[in-house]
This record gives C-alpha cells, sequence and structure tokens, in this order.
C-alpha cells in the first residue's frame, strides 16, 4: 500500500520552523545532555500574567459559546479605550479586531491586502516568511548602525518614490525587536509626513509599547491617524504570550480592511478561545495593580539592559543601550576575539558561543541581516520574574536596581552576559 | 488627508462572513426587536463543557509559556490514545497536530496541499470558501436524496479517472453536517478502494463522530488508514466550540505533510493557547463522567432527531433520519406550501421561514446546493443542555426519552418544528 504523493505548495516547501522556535528546541536538547545553558534565544517576558487576570480567567473557564468573529464586544471595547487612553487615538469599539495572537493577524493582514511589503533590517523573524507563503513582494531596508538601526525617512522617501502609486505595507516595530531601539516623537512625525504622502498603509507593532523602560512609549498614530493601523496583544506587557490573544486598531477610514480580515477569519481560525477573551478584558481595562506590575517590569528590564549592554562595550562589544522591550542587538565585528578569528559569519558566531559558554543568542541572518556582519540578538529574559517582581517592591524609589540586586534575581543572565564578554573579549 | 486606497486580494474581495455567522446575527437582531425566535440555524452543542474539563481549565489559568507549535506533548499523546483507544488506528504522539480549531487546520491542509478539493454536496459552509481564498480548484460531487445525500464510490471513481494522476483532497464528513447521515463499515470501505486507486488524500472530517446516536461511528481510518487524515476536537463533543482546539491525525507515511503545515502554523497562530491545551488532555483521556456525559448526550439528541424528523415526515416535509450529530437535512419541494405557491428559491423559503414563524434555518444553497432545490439545515440545538443531560439521568434505561420529556426539556426546539411543520404542511 503507497500513500498519497508529495505535492506541496512551493511558497511553502522547504521551509523550516521559525528561528526561534528552533532556538528554544535546541537549547533544551542541549540542557537534556547535561550541559548549562543560558536561554538568551527565545523573546518570552520573564513576568508572570498578573494576578487579578488569572482569577479572571479562573472566573471564565465555563465560556463555551463562539464568540464574535471580531472580537467580544466588552474587549474591543476596553482594547480602544486602552489607545485613547494611552495614546490619545480617536479609536472606537467597532475599530478594534482581536485575533489568536498578533502574528496571525499580521498574516492576514498580508493576505488580505493586495501590496508590497517594506520591513526595516534588523526586522522580527516572522514578517518575511508571511511574505514568502502568501507570494508578496518584500522590500528591504537596510538601517545602519550609525542610526541605531532606525528607518531614516530618506530611505522610505528612496523605496516609495520608485512607482510612487504603489499600493505598500510599511512595518514598523518599536520599541524593537531584535534592538531594543524605539523612535522619538520627531523621528516618527518625519516618517509619518513620508508615509502620507504615498499613502503608504503603516502596520504600528507596538507589542512592546508597554515596556518603553521609561513608560512613556510614543505611537506614530499619533502623527499619521488615518494610514496607521496598530498592532498590540498580550504577550509582551501581560506576560501570556502562550495565551494567544493579539489586537489590531485600525483609522475608522480603513474599515474596509478590518472587514476583509474578519470575513477570512470567519472561515479560518473563526473567533479567539472564549475564556481568555474573558480574561483580557481585565488586563486592557489597567487600574492600579497592573500599573504596579508594568511599573516594576520596566524597573527591572531598564536595570538589566542597561547593566548588559554597558558590560558588553567595556569587552569591545559594540551595542546600543535599550529604550525598550527586552532585546540587544550587539554587533560583535570589532571585538577582539572576531579580529583574532577573522570571524565573518553571524549563524558561525552564535553556534561557537553555545558552544563554547553555554549561551544562546540568535544570529543577525535572523533577522533580515547578511550573515557576514557579526551581529546577533540577545533577549534579557532567563530569569524568575515573579521572584524579581517581588523583590523590586522593596527597593525603596527613585533608586535604581543596583548590580548586586540584578546578580542576585536575575544570575542567569548577568552570568551568561559575563561569559559572553570574557568569550568575545579575547 | 485621505487615506490609503482600497487594495484587496481579488479572491478575498467581496466575501461575506460565513452563513452560520450571519444567521446567528440576523436571529439576535430580530429577538431585540421583540421578536420571538428560534434558533435552529448555528450549530453549537447545546451541552456544557464536562466540568472536569472546566476546573482543569481553572487549575492552569497561571499556564503562560509558549507551548510548541505541533502542540503540548501531552495532549498530542492523549489524541493518538484516544484514537487508538476508539477506532483503533495506529496512531502515535507524533502523528497528532493540535489547531486553533479544526477549520484552521482545514485551511492550512489546503494552504500547503498542492492539489484540487473535491467535495460532496451538501457540505459544511467552509470547505469551499478556504478553497477560494487560496484559489485552489473544487470539484463538486451532487450526491442524491436517494442516497440519503451519500456519496457513492461509482461517483468518487468518476472524478478521480479523469486525469488520474491529478493530485487531490476529499473531504468526507460523518456524521454529516448539514444532513445528520453517516457511512456504514462497508460503504466506508467501498469508498476507501477507489481512494487508494487514485491515491486521494482523505481529509475525514469526524468532529460529530462521538455524537453518532448509538455510539457506534467508525472511521474511513480504518479502511485506507495510509491516506486517511482524521480532523476531530473539543468543539461538538465536549460543548466547546468557543474554546477553539481541533486535532489532526496524520498516516506515519504523510509525515511531510504536518510537518509543512506546522512550519506555516510557526508563522502564523504560532501555538494553540496553553491552558486550553492543559485542559483539553482531560477531555481526550475520557473516563467514567465523560462517558456519562456522552451517554446522555446521545441519549437527547437521538430521542429529538428522530422526534423532529417523524413530525415533518407526518406534514408532508421529505428528511431522513439522522444517525449522529444535531442536523437534519429537509427537502420541502413536495410540502403542501410549496407546491400550493410553487416556491423555486431555497434562500427565499428560508427567509419566509423566519419573518412568519420566527424558525431561523439555513437554506440549502449554503450548503454547495442549487438555490432551486428547496432544502434546508436545521439544527436541533436550541435547548438548556445542562438541565436536559440532568434530566436524563433521572429516566429508567433503557426506556427511550419520549415526547413529554421532549416538550419539557427542549420546548424551543418541539415548537419551532411544530411551527415549521404547520407553515409548510398547507
Amino acid at each position: 500500500m503507497s500513500s498519497p504523493d508529495v505535492n506541496l505548495n512551493l511558497n511553502v516547501r522547504g521551509m523550516g520552523q521559525s528561528a526561534t522556535v528552533a532556538i528554544n528546541d535546541r537549547s533544551n536538547a542541549l540542557r537534556k545532555e547535561g550541559r548549562e545553558v543560558f536561554k538568551l534565544g527565545l523573546g518570552q517576558s520573564p513576568f508572570p500574567v498578573p494576578s487579578s487576570v488569572v482569577a479572571e480567567l479562573q472566573a471564565n473557564a465555563f465560556q463555551k459559546d463562539y464568540l464574535p468573529v471580531k472580537g467580544l464586544r466588552e474587549l474591543r471595547k476596553a482594547v480602544a479605550d486602552y489607545h485613547r487612553r494611552t495614546q490619545g487615538m480617536a479609536c472606537d469599539t467597532e475599530d478594534v479586531l482581536i485575533g489568536p495572537g498578533s502574528k496571525e493577524l499580521m498574516f492576514l493582514l498580508q493576505l488580505v491586502y493586495y501590496g508590497d511589503l517594506i520591513i526595516p533590517t534588523p526586522a522580527w523573524v516572522s514578517y518575511a516568511p508571511q511574505a514568502n507563503i502568501i507570494g508578496r513582494h518584500i522590500q528591504w531596508i537596510h538601517t545602519e548602525k550609525s542610526d541605531q538601526w532606525r528607518m531614516t525617512p530618506a530611505q522610505l522617501e528612496a523605496v516609495c518614490r520608485r512607482d510612487a502609486g504603489r499600493p505598500r505595507v510599511l512595518i514598523l516595530n518599536y520599541p524593537s525587536n531584535p534592538t531594543g531601539a524605539t523612535f522619538s516623537a520627531d523621528q516618527l512625525q518625519a516618517l509619518a509626513e513620508v508615509a502620507r504622502r504615498y499613502k503608504v498603509v503603516v502596520l504600528s507593532d507596538e507589542i512592546y509599547g508597554e515596556l518603553h523602560h521609561e513608560g512613556r512609549h510614543v505611537s506614530i498614530a499619533r502623527f499619521y491617524p488615518e494610514g496607521t493601523i496598530v498592532s498590540s496583544g498580550l504577550s509582551k506587557w501581560a506576560g501570556a504570550g502562550g495565551w494567544r490573544l493579539g489586537t489590531f486598531a485600525f483609522p475608522r477610514s480603513m474599515q474596509w480592511l478590518l472587514e476583509a480580515m474578519a470575513a477570512v477569519a470567519s472561515e479560518t481560525y473563526t473567533s479567539v478561545s472564549a475564556p481568555i477573551q474573558f480574561a483580557a478584558c481585565r488586563a486592557f481595562r489597567g487600574g492600579l495593580d497592573i500599573e504596579k506590575y508594568l511599573h516594576h517590569s520596566r524597573r527591572i528590564l531598564n536595570a538589566l539592559g542597561g547593566w548588559c549592554a554597558a558590560r558588553m562595550e567595556a569587552a569591545g562589544v559594540s551595542v546600543s543601550p535599550p529604550d525598550g522591550g527586552f532585546y540587544l542587538f550587539p554587533d560583535f565585528s570589532a571585538c577582539a576575539r572576531a579580529t583574532r578569528l577573522r570571524s565573518r559569519s553571524s549563524s558561525e558566531w552564535t553556534e561557537n558561543l553555545l558552544e563554547d559558554t553555554g549561551v544562546a543568542i540568535l544570529p543577525g541572518s535572523s533577522f533580515g541581516r547578511s550573515d557576514e556582519e557579526l551581529q546577533a540578538r540577545l533577549a534579557y529574559v532567563d530569569f524568575d520574574g515573579g521572584r524579581a517582581l517581588y523583590a523590586s517592591q522593596s527597593v525603596t524609589e527613585p533608586e535604581a536596581l543596583d548590580e548586586e540586586f540584578l546578580r542576585t534575581f536575575c544570575p542567569n543572565v548577568t552570568n551568561a552576559i559575563d561569559r559572553l564578554a570574557e568569550w568575545a573579549g579575547h
């Protein structure tokens, strides 16, 4: 008896699993062999889901009905209120779409919108594979280290000027995965002007917005409200990556795009898990306990990110201190080890780092950069977030969390950076 | 300020929401106007999620980690055990893929497999729109009332013979949405022989398998193990449609298809909600409480489905008594009202029914049949399943549940059928 033959869509054939998933599997395998592994590969929030949100999930565990395709009405309202409250956006219940993760919503956007994709690099790993699956064109914009990996208005202008009327979606992710950098209000305004001139759809991926280390995230929607879709969700700021809930907020004038995405959603995932949606209302409504949780999350990430960057800089690794989120994007090309060994491949570099020191990070080539640039993404998340949150509350403000605190409560991260710095520095 | 222009993928442009979603919205709107509405449109299980499964969700509300793309290992094992236990399938942990609803998994299957889709009609509403979104060809097979809407091996053979080597996926849904009919073991074996001859991939949608009214569901995987993917999930037999969890079980020789779907999943929905997956383990592991729940669910649906069919037949409506699930597919073409008014449109027929009587059902044209055939789908689910389950336990076995029971515990369904029968019968 012979099975049906292999017949695969050629856009999909040969595709592996995403790089972040792969590094996680590899780290776990090494740990099983008894090796000490520092997991700075996968970008998962170290913090637990706020207890009031977990309690809300428990209270709604019995909810069994199919919810509306666009999302539970109360949740859509809570998300709209959240955007109005935090960014002053003119956002209403009708402008919000709920999905099983913002990644799925981005896929639907690319599937229904007929246009090119503009991706500034370094960029998060899944934007481009989504375009490849669907068969969309990608226009890369390679940003410069001297600009702290921020796309400039001139770069955007240069791409848009060619075939000016061409429909395009620009993906803007800030604070950035993988660099930790964000844009200033002035920079966003200048980018908004270019986008408006060429009627570019801006997908503003603000999933790390609440993790701006000083709580001062600004959205480009303030400057380009008529063409910006704001993407958010529970995964990063509420520690609930595994829950799978993402949100899109559309300008009213782009209701046609929301409707088209909802039509496809009704034939694919149908709606997001009901108990999860009821619980998410609690998170987006906010309140004192959520603010306290966010305040200490930011305080810890701010101290830890700054410390990591400084420690690496001191070892000759070039890296910008982060503005938000939990990533750093070091460039190793000028450090002692790279110079000594004439290293020229970021994937080999991170392989060797893992072999020699047990520190798992991802090569820059996984983020749309040339493998010959010696860059990598490092996620400073391998610590017990619940313990650190609790401890931070005992350190009187406005005192910053010091090295002793970090070495006590984030030992895997500080040890990993020590090893990495020593390894790279000679 | 003008927003970005409308640019939509033409496979998607003009697509509405699915018909089942639309009838639900329309019914709710009429109820808000104060009209009495009997909701026999949307096919949602009337029964609550088993309490042991709800308790498991509460106990796992804290689970926050991203789970593996293919699904939580314990859950994949529980699903494999379930298929081995219930159908004797040679199914292992590695052969199972978990998704956010089996509908999403079917979409991924169509996206990654490069081949035509064979759909016997009447068929569930979402198979064809998925193919349209992706741009796949659909080959319809129109089944006959005289065959109780069951596709025959000769019909399948006739399609496959043309271009015999063409890659194809056959969708087989039994017990059937929308007809309630299932196949006998002999019929499945005969279909399996044709599928094997032409190496057709069979997607065996067995989401209603556990709701076979006598608990005697047989899978085509018994006769065509090397080419059958079995689709199941929590939505129908565990009452958890809103939770969004579906499962696919693959033959080992088709691991390439599972892997390709997982690769796309890793770039789209990522994984299914973690707390939901932990809770689902409890459902698939089964046990005495689950068996009792299923036994009484079947007992109620069996009595109610049979009663509905008989009541309609008596009024001159042609309808087969159901084998399983919770649907009937009446044909109204020979009833008094249709003859008197020379009715020729199923969509107009169901519109008028809703206007005149408040009974909401879906026209046959939503299930791939010509609108000129006077058919419709009726879901006998508008009752309080928790109350009925409890009451059923007090009725001594093997006594069947009688009309008095049904009129007491499923009054919306019996009243709706009374109205429908009277309306159609003169």
